[in-house]
């Protein structure tokens, strides 16, 4: 087991363990997190999830109010310093909502969810929003059903070919594949008038498993409610954009909102889809297309439906709870570790298991601070309302301290749902070590196994697997997986952690376990309960207990280092990676452009399609110039040496550096993920100033790094990528001048 | 346009036309061609097709012996020289059949098809007989369904992991993928009692498109009958492998037939599989099993249920048509053209409208003969019956025939259903020239564009497709497709050329239009109506009037000339590829086995194994010791000498050639095909002579190519595998040799 903490540190904490009478001498970070770990009761865990998650608790709710309240004085108890924060933020709620066919046989959608027999919360239905898609626009529109696949910028490109406009028209599509706000977006920008979504079955019904309460999967009326904000400009509050939404915050109007939709949509169930779908009379959709209702699925020819949605878009409060224990050495040094607390409903998977889980590790945390244990550093714990509508409470917190932030925050830490199986961990490349050390040292329940053994071991069976069907599957392969530390993937957005990472540029980690279990059966619909949870997503909470012993870890071994957390050599890895990834996609790009260009003259789209289908003839990819890599390539390539330097002498010198040194190396790297920003902004959505990491603006939550660049490659803006290449070099340049400075300390 | 005759071929033709008043003098194959084309009719194709498709026309019944009388009579008033011979074989007909669950809520199979309203034909009910699986064993068993997908090899491994066995149970399997006589073997050896086999809606039901009557798909209550025959030892009469199966046939007994299942089976509709499929309660089935039945598929925990077959085992007579227009230059030379003329029910698609494409053109040839065209070779039609038990019509004649048609069959071309799209081609590879002479000159009627570049257009348009989600899309890919000659794909089983290539060593081809309007939906079932082929399969009968073009042109291509009609270029391009696949293959063997190995050794399966569902850790895999390829190695570079030598001399001096170095030529060229045979054919399976394409033991109907080794290596029979290769290199050698012996007379 490796040891983490600086001598100095044990040596003061050994005896203050000892006086408080726990029997094993406290001698490294070994035994202060076997002391952690015994501190993490998965019963207590079960208990906060069933009290938060008993009665509807989104923004506004009494129970939401009361869940702050009920966190902030269990952190007063266990010895932090806490407050609530508290935010007036816009947030619409349903007054009426309807959608019906129009014609003979009329079919009304029914749009809530009824009781679950043996499942006591789902009957706590006081005060609970009916399904609604918020900042959706109100809207009375009544036009043809489209079913448009998962509503993507390539399914729309399908139905052109298949000569479908959704012009006029009320789209239906599926979740899935893109977040719900780019469904909407895209929807929108190809001229729809309304946007129905429903959960297909063969996503996450009945397709793969039994439906609840007989199994996890969603049952026939479980209706996925959800945000569906334009986050392309901005998530968080859309009349403060950039400020906290305090009470004299200046707001814009609402027509000024960018992030508020401008057609009115709804989420419905596959029970009412089914019943949509089953009266398309049209084209035949795309094998791809096909969901697992059992019906045809057509694109066109649907029936003519009439929708309309109706909110109230008064300012609503919202409750941040922030708690903090001081650090002893370093008190302006901020470890933040949060979690959002409001649900869609009840949510007990989403956000009450890592709610209970952060709550598990502040007890603990807190108790050993009683005990004597004094953090080097700051930690704030952080429970944040509102994240659901779009990251509300973190977003105004973050913009409102936002000075602070960027002085202090050494690294913020994100959890959200939690289930059972693999650990995932999202990230700034440059904690990959941080990371992979805990999941070195935790051992999975199941398996006994590491957690990094474990994912180790499922790359390599995945690369097997897949060789066994063709591709690969060598003996150099396992080589590499059995050895290398596990990557972090790149963080898009969808929880708290984009203000942080995309805002303020401060070194993030979404962590949650995944893969076995799920909660996506009744992800953001009513039936997301106490009893769903407890029953398939993780009986006993033991993986719910082990994400708090994984955080714990992270935010003890970042608060009680006093050397810098971050090791630059994992970004510099990944950003090899990232640029190559790019330059490949762009000559790929060039190629099909090339490539169609001949396809079109030869007139093979005409030559090899059925007569009988519309088969339009598609629209000329744009030509792709050549583009001048090399200022990315020379910033990748100097980051790689001074990250190779640094990784080097560190290990080598930075546990012997005297203390002035290395106060002197914090201070040179405590912000170095903020060199990676810039105050430009990206092109069109300046609030997004990480010009390595953003959530894609057609993906929605999935991340797209060097972003700047992609995108606007990916939508042929070729000045906008002329542009972003230098400006992004720069930022790079920015990070390995940082390091050159880190490494003249420590040489 | 390629001139094809040669001149003094043409010298002879043109007056006899002029003669008989043809308005333009035929100067040329195009002429001639054009003459050919004009007395195409595609209403009489419908005609005929509407006659013999009228009644139920399975082997033994009234109409598929009438409707031999009927070709019978047809060829005589063409002009040809027709006879039909009769053989004597071993059909099995049901007599009685059940499939019921046992226990509470009885479920029975309904195992007929119910008349579709306003598709007269479904009326003719009249001697149709029940679903069923010929060749099934007959036997009464009662077990618990297992679902295994589609039953393929890969398919009972993912069960052995899953924890599942099929021992003593009864399996439900879909159909797809593999052949059914496949899914039955291996249900068989996996030690099942019995075999239900179904069509699921997702393979050809109403996930692909309205179902008939309404469309063209598979309706809830319609059955695919067929074989199951276990061809991997040989197709035709069990009762009498290797010979004729006429009265005086020395026949074994029904014990020693090796090609009849052990296990009795029943093929049933989606309507009754999803009754029974409802009914499972186990282990929920991979996601790649999943079918388009509104149901969670699962593997285990099935309904038991009771099978019962019982069938009349007497022999029934068939009846196979032999038509010939002799040959003026080379009568011993035959040129073979067939489908076959009984159905499974009334077959209108499958067999009629190949077989009424056939009749268009010995009509059309029959014509032009006796306005004074001679073809230079004998020209063979044959229409053969008991196709669908499994080609016992054609296996039985070249059984019977087999010394003469060593002697004199230069090729044989077959053809079975029809559809809308475009020209699929399996072939022997030395015919790759002739079928692109004439895939170049005929024109796609829907497009205009030649069937070639309407191949051509689909490869480029598909490449471009995979590189747009990322695969490849360069220009050297087009440029490549741009200009190569269509290759043909190898032939496997499934339609009556398999005793031409597989037994005799004959250069075969088989010819149909497919891949937009399919008679999938209907396919052996009581649904393959004149009705359903009009109006879905082929409207206004344009496709199977081209089909009747496209091999009518090779009929009289390949009689015409006196010259070798195979390209041996075209053999050793494909043999070539064949090659590197085959040693590309074993390498990924080899190298997954060495993975494997890892894995077992650091407990991978284990380690990344969900512990609440079953995950046996696999059986090890056979480390792949080297084999010794230089014999083939040497053999293919001496082929691919040979080749290219002969093409280049060919190209420059083959129409030069005096008469009686042509003459040498063929005789030399005539049987090259059959050096690529062997007397000790293919391991365990003797009847499959040929070392260079065979169906694959586990695939029924797909080829597998250079079988004898690369079977060996996928089965881990390393013996057969190294006894194989040089036996194998030996063919090929023995092919180049015969081709030097043809360079000599050419240099």
């Amino acid at each position: 087991m490796k040891r983490f903490l600086a001598v100095s540190t044990l040596a003061l904490l050994a005896p203050s363990f000892a006086v408080h009478g726990d029997p094993a001498p406290v001698s490294d970070t070994a035994a202060l997190e076997t002391t952690f770990d015994k501190a993490i009761d998965p019963q207590a865990i079960g208990g906060w999830i069933k009290t938060m998650a008993a009665y509807p608790n989104q923004v506004g709710s009494p129970h939401d109010k009361a869940n702050a309240e009920f966190e902030l004085s269990l952190f007063k108890s266990w010895g932090w310093k806490a407050n609530i924060e508290k935010f007036d933020v816009l947030f619409p709620t349903p007054l009426s909502e309807v959608l019906e066919t129009v014609g003979p046989n009329p079919f009304k959608a029914t749009l809530t969810e009824r009781p679950i027999p043996g499942d006591v919360t789902t009957t706590h239905t006081d005060g609970a929003l009916p399904a609604y898609l918020a900042y959706g626009a109100d809207g009375d529109v009544t036009g043809d059903l489209v079913y448009v696949n998962y509503g993507t910028e390539q399914d729309y490109k399908t139905l052109e070919r298949l000569g479908v406009s959704v012009a006029g028209k009320i789209v239906i599509v599926r979740y899935g594949q893109v977040w719900r706000g780019v469904k909407f977006a895209e929807a929108q920008s190809h001229g729809a008038i309304g946007c129905i979504i429903y959960s297909d079955p063969g996503d996450d019904g009945y397709a793969l498993d039994a439906t609840y309460p007989d199994g996890s999967m969603r049952p026939p009326q479980g209706i996925q409610r959800g945000s569906a904000m334009n986050i392309t400009y901005h998530p968080g509050d859309p009349l403060t954009p950039g400020i906290g939404a305090t009470p004299g915050a200046k707001r814009v109007s609402l027509d000024q909102a960018t992030n508020i939709q401008k057609i009115p949509g709804l989420p419905i169930s596959y029970g009412d889809a089914q019943a949509l779908l089953a009266r398309f009379k049209g084209t035949v959709a795309p094998a791809a297309w096909r969901g697992a209702l059992g019906v045809t699925y057509r694109v066109s020819g649907g029936p003519a439906v009439h929708l309309a949605v109706k909110s109230n878009w008064d300012l609503k409060p919202i409750y941040d709870v922030i708690a903090m224990l001081p650090g002893s050495r370093f008190p302006d040094q901020w470890v933040i570790r949060a979690n959002h607390h409001d649900g869609w409903v009840y949510g007990a998977s989403d956000p009450m298991s890592g709610q209970a889980a952060l709550l598990a590790e502040a007890r603990a945390l807190g108790e050993m601070a009683r005990k004597g244990w004094k953090p080097g550093r700051t930690i704030v714990y952080a429970s944040w309302d509102g994240e659901e509508p779009m990251l509300l409470g973190s977003t105004e917190w973050a913009e409102e301290h936002a000075e602070e932030l960027k002085r202090k925050a050494v690294i913020y830490i994100n959890t959200d749902e939690n289930m059972r199986g693999f650990l995932s961990a999202l990230g700034s490349d440059d904690l990959r070590h941080l990371i992979n050390g805990v999941a070195n040292d935790v051992k999975d329940p199941e398996t006994g196994a590491s957690l990094a053994d474990r994912l180790r071991a499922r790359t390599r069976l995945r690369a097997f697997d897949h060789g066994s069907s063709g591709q690969n599957g060598s003996e150099g392969d396992r080589k590499t997986s059995e050895n290398a530390e596990i990557p972090l993937r790149p963080l898009g957005s969808g929880s708290d952690y984009s203000s942080f990472i995309d805002y303020l540029g401060v070194p993030s980690v979404d962590l949650r376990f995944t893969g076995e279990a799920s909660n996506e059966g009744t992800y953001h619909s009513s039936y997301d309960t106490f009893e769903h949870h407890s029953k398939f997503v993780d009986p006993g909470f033991v993986y719910d207990a082990l994400l708090a012993k994984v955080t714990g870890r992270l935010v003890m071994r970042a608060a009680d280092e006093d050397l810098p957390i971050v090791h630059p050599i994992g970004l510099a890895d990944a950003m090899g990676r990232y640029l190559s990834d790019l330059k490949r996609q762009t000559d790929m790009a060039r190629a099909q452009a090339v490539t169609q260009e001949g396809l079109l003259r030869d007139r093979v789209f005409q030559i090899s399609a059925d007569p009988t289908i519309t088969n339009a003839v598609p629209r000329p990819l744009q030509a792709v110039p050549a583009f001048d890599f090399a200022p990315m390539d020379m910033a990748v390539k100097h980051l790689m040496a001074s990250a190779k330097t640094y990784e080097a002498a560190f290990s080598a010198k930075g546990a012997l550096l005297p203390q002035d040194k290395k106060r002197q190396l914090q201070a040179v790297m405590q912000d170095i993920d903020q060199t990676l920003t810039s105050d430009i902004g990206l092109p069109e959505r300046p609030w997004y100033r990480n010009l390595v990491y953003a959530p894609g603006k057609n993906t929605g939550y999935s991340a797209k790094t060097l972003p700047g660049v992609r995108e606007a490659i990916e939508d042929g803006r070729w000045d906008d990528a002329r542009r972003y290449i230098p400006l992004t070099a720069k930022v790079i340049e920015a990070y390995a001048a940082r390091l050159d400075q880190a490494n003249r300390i420590l040489n």
